[in-house]
């Protein structure tokens, strides 16, 4: 049986004991070690990530996700100019590459006995959680800002969620939430704290191996607030090292947006470097909402993955990913603008210019944020 | 090289002829048939429907298609009770089934040099043609009626169409198009006319075929307004009997709305059957509006292919349609109306009790038409 071990102090819990963080403070690693045998015999495999069962935490005999998938991953790889291709990790039950953390979270909660869950995203995590909770018949209470749009609020209700308004700020309404695990034993279905979550989304890394001839890119560009699509292809990636499959990590790009880059400042800090681009003060509202992230509770984390990826922290101006997403859509390929941020945050930092081979993963779908109306 | 010919009276046109339709009216079928090795060495192909390519109609060398291709297809297959599954053929790039047809079509309009196409859809088939387009670097000009939604015309011009508002009806401004391409020579892209459409949609059945471990399902159920997946899907099957991959072809079960049903009329005149729900006198509005064709063009070659396999027209009540979408969500599958509409008129015919092992093609995302707020 896979743990918990505290990335602080090294402290181990049972999964089965739902602690969500460690008792000193610090944020969850899984103890856990794909089969030997994990990437053989892939073909014949189902078109979705339970294509790398063998290297989820899952005992074999284990048939419960067979009830709870709804054949997320597997998702297009396709040409985006010389040597950079993206890979449309939006297509997915819920229209984000969400799917792929929370159909591993709660197929694994569905095991462990849970019958109600609690979250705190009202973005596409909450989203996506809420899909999957109600396909494994879990009771989703979800809390959300009071400020949600109406919109947003109706598709956590038509997934089935109970949906709780929270006075203040994103902050607030996770500080409830954790009032709500702390006082009736629900499980937090987090995807920033639980490390379940991260396991589903590391078959970003192995999806990108497999469609590549068995093969890496040099480098990957990725959207990150939370970072739960850098740690968990992070993990990915580290997973085929370890397999002997391959034998270097790709260089990792993490995009944030330059009103909101809590990681991008610690990053220039951390390797004496200006300010550039990144707002000093408080964070302001951007389009990418999706990686607006004021204070990630896993930015050491982040920072490090970057650094030993030989990697970088990059951003993206509100004009460049505007930009960013009318020139994807222009190529049949309409994303969110956090997904365009990716694609925007890489623009600002090639200047668009020849790079060696790239992939940018595209995160949600532009209907998440429909265009707007123009006049004509 | 493959041509069109005439269901009606059997006069063949090259592809370059450009025609849409025959001099006498009648609608085109495609003369081609599969390689004969086209469901050999399935392993390794790409998780998309060009898995298949061997059975598309272009030459093996063609490989203008890696440019156009967004990874579209290889959609997955899941449970949805006893003896049911279900296809969620929404998962595309323009969030779709139609995708499927607009990729071979649109791909071969570029073989074939064309740089500039009509289309006259402001649904989900005008918005997957606009995508493609694009990305083939085609221009697109797309005849929609005046009182077509601000947001859908947003999206047409997000993906770089041309939009023609055009007085009138969803008729008038297919009138409006084919004028166009009367008068222009541009390349009309017609999913309803012109039958590479099928050629893409047929796909569904190879998938099926596949993901059930190269069987096929006692009965599949399909949306059906102008048919581009009941005849492609139909197409298909017929395919893979001829390779001799299977003996038997699926009854199909074709549902329209109760309150647009051409299809359903006519069948059940046809059976000598009572109209039961279908609503005489004009066709009325439904919240399925990706089937309300009160006139399809190919509704006596639906007829021919629902009775070649033993199937059935059933309608679907808008109140069903909505407590099925209902459903479907509650199962963590979110679809629009006229996706719901498959599964709603399956559960009036069968009462939703059991049945031989069935299918249900879902085929446009939620998204299309969110959940309205509710109070609370």
């Amino acid at each position: 049986m896979s743990r918990y071990r505290c990335r602080s102090c090294a402290s181990e819990y049972a999964l089965d004991e739902r602690a969500w963080r460690c008792r000193c403070g610090g944020v969850f690693d899984l103890l856990f070690e794909p089969a030997d045998d994990a990437f053989a015999e892939l073909d014949g495999q189902p078109w979705s990530l339970w294509r790398y069962r063998k290297a989820l935490p899952f005992s074999r005999s284990a048939t419960g996700w067979e009830q709870v998938t709804l054949g997320e991953g597997a998702t297009p790889l396709v040409p985006g100019g010389e040597n950079l291709l993206f890979k449309l990790d939006f297509l997915m039950p819920s229209l984000s590459f969400k799917d792929r953390g929370s159909v591993v979270l709660v197929a694994k909660a569905a095991e462990l006995g849970v019958k109600r869950l609690v979250a705190d995203s009202s973005g596409n995590a909450g989203t996506s959680i809420a899909a999957y909770a109600t396909r494994a018949g879990i009771e989703a209470e979800v809390f959300v800002p009071a400020a949600t749009s109406e919109k947003k609020v109706a598709q956590l209700r038509g997934y089935g969620a109970t949906v709780r308004r929270v006075e203040g700020t994103r902050a607030d309404a996770a500080a409830a939430a954790i009032d709500r695990v702390e006082t009736t034993g629900s499980f937090y279905a987090s995807h920033v704290y639980n490390p379940l979550f991260h396991q589903g989304t590391k078959t970003f890394a192995f999806e990108l191996w497999e469609q590549l001839g068995r093969s890496l890119p040099h480098t990957v560009v990725l959207p990150a607030g939370n970072g739960t699509l850098l740690v968990g292809a992070s993990l990915g990636f580290a997973e085929l090292v370890a397999a002997g499959l391959t034998e270097r990590l790709p260089r990792l790009v993490a995009v944030q947006a330059e009103r909101c880059a809590p990681l991008a400042r610690a990053w220039r800090l951390e390797h004496h470097l200006e300010a550039g681009d990144v707002a000093p003060g408080p964070p302001q509202e951007t389009a990418a909402e999706g990686i607006a992230i004021a204070e990630p509770p896993r930015l050491r984390q982040m920072l490090e993955i970057v650094d030993q990826s030989d990697g970088e922290v990059v951003t993206a101006s509100e004009d460049g990913i505007a930009e960013a997403r009318r020139e994807l859509a222009a190529r049949g390929i309409d994303v969110e603008p956090t997904a365009a941020a990716a694609y925007a945050g890489w623009r600002e930092w090639t200047g668009a210019k020849g790079a060696p081979s790239t992939v940018i993963a595209l995160t949600g779908a532009g209907l998440k944020s429909p265009f707007a109306p123009t006049a004509g």
